[in-house]
């Protein structure tokens, strides 16, 4: 794990791209062909402790499965955007929902069509095989790549800001 | 593989996580929004010969996948625990059933939930891409990575300070 | 990303073989015994945004399996040539097809029986983990293994030689 | 690829393990609870290859899976042995059944129940991540994994040692 350069304490949120940060790029396709995404379990972990300790988090993806809306529902991911083909005016009614500002939100993305939404957030985040022109405005490139444990990597350095990550009340559960 | 720093000759039972231990971090979704699990080859064929000269094997995970359970009692697995949600209650249980002391039993785990177990067990062993607070405590550290031959490398270990590792009656069958 | 040593601003067409170039060599059998194929998501991001910038794309595969037709027919791909057991002949006919010379298309194949088409091709391209005769007559070797991204480089680099890459139209959607 | 120290000139028959050889160790596992084998599409053109040149092919497998036996079958494989629990009874009726010396036969296995019939072909092989003590006895231990080209270089040298990889009849095509 690398160290963020931003005041994580002030983060109330972040939104995630599917494909290439909670899902590896290279995935198995479908009897249906439509391409079965990947999840990784320490994401899944950090997910579900991040919301029950009050941090809003969202799936912002250009794509459309169930599989995928059930996964994170499941963890208590309270906003899940499918189909964005155009991601910008989703992120900013997502911040107009919960009243936040820029500066309290972390977008992690991986592609081209992140990137409007990277240059919104207060941070923005790449997994280490995202495409060359995020990782040049990313604010932070993490060691990890997509699907094999960045949101954890993320989520973990935002609670351990908080003093919420190794709690007593839910940290040995689910 | 690494050389374990304990008296394995007094272990009599083994007691895994499935998610990042028994099956990578990792894995693809399944239509129905559940992660399917995958499993390593190398790690069946030491479960069921260890099962073969009595060693007692426990699975304790907090997901519950009927694959899973069918998988490891193919493999003569005594005990599954699936859904524990919370994992040190269930581990002392099966302690208790067996009348094992701590001193007998090796906990293999890789995430935050897994830590009270792994203080309770006398050995703890973290696979080589376990969290760090979860290394940071383990008695061993493998170089396998959860799924790709952690638990073969334990049971591997156990059955050679036992001297049953490669005996003449079950080794070269399954 | 490497560099490709041949003027990129007169391709007007690429064609990928589909085992070891748009998936991995290694994947996962179905219940019905086929082979079931995996796609890079970062690929198909490259490629739909290449044929809305009027780049022809084929794919000629000697195996024939409807998933990868639906994915990749989703994704705009003009021509899909499954069941290509020799290459050659249907590779002249699509250079035909859209009055191709040779030096206008880019060809990517990985294995004995891509050969004849790569020695007709402009451009020839092999993945990392191509064969090793593929790898000797391979005009570019490309620093990704096959469905590891190998087909986003190539396009990549075709379309900033065009400089339609990163466009105002396009790039930021799906 | 290495290089093997043997006389392959005298090779008439190569026999393969599936897992951990064929497939890679680390697999899904199933809806019905059993793991989904995965094969390498290289090591598919090879064994293809290999039987129009007449060579034998035999897979020796403990397990026993009909997607296996669909997808070898439709490669030309001559002899499938699923469930074999021990494996050494069944390499030698497959000898005697075609007349076969020890010495015209290579065996690939990768964990200790493949020993017996390891030490009973004129040549052993071992994929680079097979368990130690098939290691120290495989008379080649090749740079590949399981399921991740093995079969392939074994393949590969023998028919290049024949003269017979690289033939104008039937190399450039299925």
């Amino acid at each position: 794990m690398g160290k963020i350069g931003y005041d994580l304490a002030q983060v109330k949120a972040i939104a995630f791209d599917v494909d290439g940060v909670l899902s590896p790029s290279t995935i198995p396709l479908g009897a249906d062909g439509v391409p079965c995404r990947m999840v990784n379990i320490k994401d899944g972990y950090a997910l579900q402790h991040a919301v029950k300790h009050g941090l809003k988090i969202a799936i912002i993806s250009g794509a459309k499965t169930e599989p995928v809306e059930i996964r994170f529902r499941a963890l208590g991911v309270q906003d899940i955007f499918m189909g964005s083909k155009v991601k910008l005016p989703v992120f900013e009614q997502w911040l107009a929902k919960y009243d936040l500002s820029p500066a309290e939100v972390i977008f992690v993305g991986d592609d081209v069509p992140d990137i409007p939404v990277m240059e919104k957030a207060g941070l923005s985040v790449a997994p280490a095989d995202a495409c060359s022109e995020v990782k040049q405005i990313a604010g932070y490139v993490s060691p990890h790549d997509g699907g094999h444990g960045v949101a954890r990597e993320v989520i973990e350095q935002v609670m351990k800001a908080h003093g919420t990550w190794m709690d007593d009340v839910h940290a040995f559960g689910w």
